[in-house]
């Protein structure tokens, strides 16, 4: 079975899409019976490329590596926009993965939407559409018969949505807890080594876990979008963002991070998600975990979400919450699964 | 759909699935368009009982439940044996729930191989086919096409093959590293907080986690038994069992354990399989873990897995290793994974 995907955006995360499509081709025909046929890329800032009979993906890459624009590729159309070529290429699956907006969630969820109207399935690293649309791009998706795959929006390609679709089934989840942020964790361990909060963050950003402007990270906003996401596909039930308590790291001091190892716990900046009597409410903020707690022994940038469900108990996934080949991977397992659930004859 | 069961074995794993399916009834239904009959259950000690037109669970369990047999069981046939329940029962899928033999695999293999002759799915939480006949049992669903789940068999319900079929898709696993036994990583646990040996050994026994004679668990051959069956399953290869070196707890002191944590490393009980160059070796033995290793923080009877991939790098899972839901769990997501593989029309 041949799919054909149009891309909007081209950057990292697309790119390794591209790459392990190349490097996995065989596998994927043995394994699966599927092949992936990439017609169409679309990118603000890299320029476009259209060919209804399929790009050669190593061309593209290599293009890019040479600083050249797309709307200079040959053998093709170029200058289409986004909105063009959800609309008129003949892809089956949008791949979005331009650059997030938490803001307002655009222009991505524009794009998510009409994919799922034009027929096609959508699989996706943007936060944006998932936080500020889920449930309207879900009953979409659902109406039409199409799929929509987010795994890498929340802990890269660390299992989360398909551990709950496919691992646990049957299970009420009644508690998430997780660590969805991986530059905030890593300071924090640095920190508990004797670090500076100054000295740490500095560290982070010099290691590239951390932006230069490190807000979003170090005040909660990241792991706060993520819990939100969480909320909505697993607890199916829209939080305001804005009355959830969102608490960062920026208070913390050596100190006290000593204190509580001295005790035998651990700071860790924990997003929960909790029902109760079909309430469910969700917060972000430090926690003290006793070290007994698989959360409280999570170190350097590495993620981990602990799912609470009355048959399982707590299961616990700890993984990459970032990098170039996992959020790759998390696209190629939503492809994958898509094409699973559209062969199913029911 | 309905599915038609046939249980060989009702001890506390099949009963544990028969009060799941009694509870969950409305939700299997809503979320997956399934409803589960029992036909038939035969047990060595218990009894048997068949009605092709189904039997009514919450009967049978409060007739266990009172300390009856099943061959008194009123309103159905009685005194059908494993056999004759397999190839005379009208169910779609065997649950093979029976005793594990680690030694022979009987007669479970048996059970699961007759039932595949016989046109019947199976789950099983029985180690003993997976061990011995993995290869043939798994060749002969796929020329019959049917499914055989067997989540169980490792780490109970925490999801480990689910995991790899499921969410990490396209992944080449170089690595698996695993504390697959909970009596000694509790033992290891309680003697770090000072309890020697004898008396760390006397609490798991008082805890229901180790058996009377403790040997499978204390000399790693229960760790041993499961990543033999990881190798059979995910690496693809069938290792010589009595070639694989095996080290358990007994000779460690709490020195040791002491000394290591001093230095920043705890000991755990871990079961090890690499493969590399196609070369593919496994044991299980006491290593010195970095504290910083997600596998040195999982405390108490709780069990976990490392999977090493090329794309992923490393994810831990970490979940309990035994208990009566989990394992029911396992065995209820197998059944809903067969319902998704045979309404797929390829």
């Amino acid at each position: 079975m041949e799919y054909k995907l149009a891309f909007v955006g081209i950057g990292t995360v697309g790119q390794a899409l591209l790459e392990i499509i190349i490097s996995k081709q065989d596998e994927l025909i043995r394994d699966y019976n599927i092949q992936f046929s990439v017609v169409a890329i679309t990118d603000k800032i890299l320029g476009s490329v259209y060919n209804p009979d399929g790009l050669n993906p190593k061309m593209i890459l290599d293009h890019i590596s040479a600083g050249k624009n797309l709307d200079e590729f040959e053998g093709a159309e170029n200058g289409w926009d986004a909105l063009k070529t959800i609309e008129e290429s003949n892809a089956d699956v949008l791949v979005e993965v331009s650059f997030t907006d938490v803001t307002a969630g655009e222009p991505a969820t524009t794009h998510v939407r009409k994919a799922l109207e034009c027929g096609k399935h959508v699989v996706t690293t943007n936060k944006g559409p998932l936080l500020h649309a889920y449930n309207e791009l879900h009953e979409l998706a659902t109406k039409n018969n199409l799929q929509i795959g987010f795994e890498g929006t929340v802990l890269s390609g660390t299992p989360v949505f398909s551990l709950l679709n496919s691992c646990l089934q049957g299970n009420e989840i009644t508690e998430i807890k997780g660590i969805l942020n991986g530059t905030t964790n890593y300071i924090l361990c640095e920190m508990e080594k004797g670090l500076d909060y100054q000295t740490a963050l500095q560290q982070a950003q010099d290691a590239g876990y951390a932006e230069a402007v490190p807000d979003l990270d170090v005040e909660g906003k990241d792991a706060l979008a993520k819990a939100i996401i969480l909320s909505n596909v697993v607890m199916d039930v829209k939080l305001d963002i804005s009355k959830v308590p969102c608490e960062g790291i920026t208070n913390i001091t050596n100190e006290e991070i000593a204190e509580a190892l001295e005790n035998g716990f651990r700071f860790k900046l924990v997003a929960s998600i909790k029902k109760e009597n079909n309430d469910v409410t969700a917060s972000v903020g430090l926690k003290k975990l006793p070290l007994s707690d698989p959360l409280s022994g999570i170190s350097g940038p590495a993620n981990a979400v602990t799912f609470v469900s009355d048959l399982m108990g707590e299961i616990t996934i700890v993984g990459p919450g970032a990098g170039k080949l996992p959020t790759g991977s998390a696209l190629l397992n939503d492809l994958i699964n898509i094409h699973k659930a559209t062969s199913r004859s029911i």
